[in-house]
């Protein structure tokens, strides 16, 4: 069999990439009518943060945010969507079974390009360098104002507590502190209108 | 009433962007289970410029052809999508559809935030510059890739033909000029398994 081509190994990697369409998070799109796909959530995010680089913590390289963003959830093509407050069973493989499936999809591309991504994803998951906690606290802010704007179905199907979701916003605190009394009347307003459970 | 805030204002749009996930394409993701919409395609177009740039005509400024990928699409969601082989009465009305809807979208941000995104949408339509010629020719490739591996069941409900295709890949030619024999590869396999007419 020929080697494949640089060329068509990006290719097929780009081809893979459809798969993220298919992958179903918790949140509803705004209007409530169903359930958003990883590929439009991460859309969303990279279309926000190049609104909102002002409000990030420090200094951003925009254009590694972008990237960070892009591929932030690629590794849900194997190893599915983690709900955010899922069961201490799920969420403790989860770790392994996203590694697995960042070996595999980024292995699909040329070998400097996919250890690029492969880095910029290992960055975005370990939370430590400006960009990083930039891109997670607009992953954390978006699902906020989806819920919210979608009349909280995800919040009240799950049960949630304003503890939890108070908690789950921490990477908004400390990526984007200008945001978090934006963030805070959103959780009351939440709260009132009995989306969110006081505890 | 109380003017916005600069946050306020950039918020209403980050939500309004969530309404360009309900605007269905022709083409169908490629498992060919549903119709693509324009937020996800707008995605797994930025993606793919992130790893194709080294195939661009001339050198491209990466972060301005992710911004104008981002936004490219907006103005559907009030002008809707029109088919690339729709009838010429609406392809005739597009361009002010979409103009007045840039007008609309982009002025719910702040206004020095709203003409710098205004610019790089009428810049991606103008098709001038490297990276508007670039963002053209990915907007082109994506549509092709997901047709071909969806079983082209778009081309074959608006029976297309050969010539139809390749006059639509001409942006592929100027923008990617080194993609034009994989273009020319699959427009070929795509004809021989009757997914287009061949005239």
């Amino acid at each position: 069999m020929m080697a494949m081509t640089r060329l068509e190994q990006q290719l097929s990697f780009c081809i893979e990439l459809d798969k993220l369409k298919g992958i179903l998070r918790q949140s509803l799109v705004m209007d409530a009518s169903r359930r958003e796909n990883s590929a439009e959530h991460s859309w969303h995010l990279a279309a926000m943060a190049t609104l909102l680089s002002e409000y990030a913590a420090e200094p951003v390289d925009l254009l590694r945010v972008l990237k960070m963003l892009l591929v932030h959830d690629v590794v849900e093509i194997d190893a599915g969507d983690t709900f955010a407050y899922d069961t201490a069973a799920n969420l403790g493989t989860q770790h392994e079974r996203e590694q697995k499936a960042a070996d595999r999809l980024f292995g699909l591309l040329p070998p400097e390009q996919g250890a690029e991504l492969h880095a910029i994803w290992d960055e975005f998951e370990a939370r430590q360098t400006a960009e990083s906690k930039y891109a997670n606290a607009l992953d954390r802010l978006q699902p906020l104002l989806q819920n919210h704007h979608s009349g909280g179905q995800s919040w009240i199907k799950h049960s949630i507590t304003r503890e939890q979701v108070i908690d789950r916003m921490n990477a908004v605190k400390m990526g984007m502190p200008a945001l978090w009394p934006t963030v805070m009347k959103i959780v009351d307003q939440a709260c009132e209108a009995g989306m969110v459970r006081r505890s």
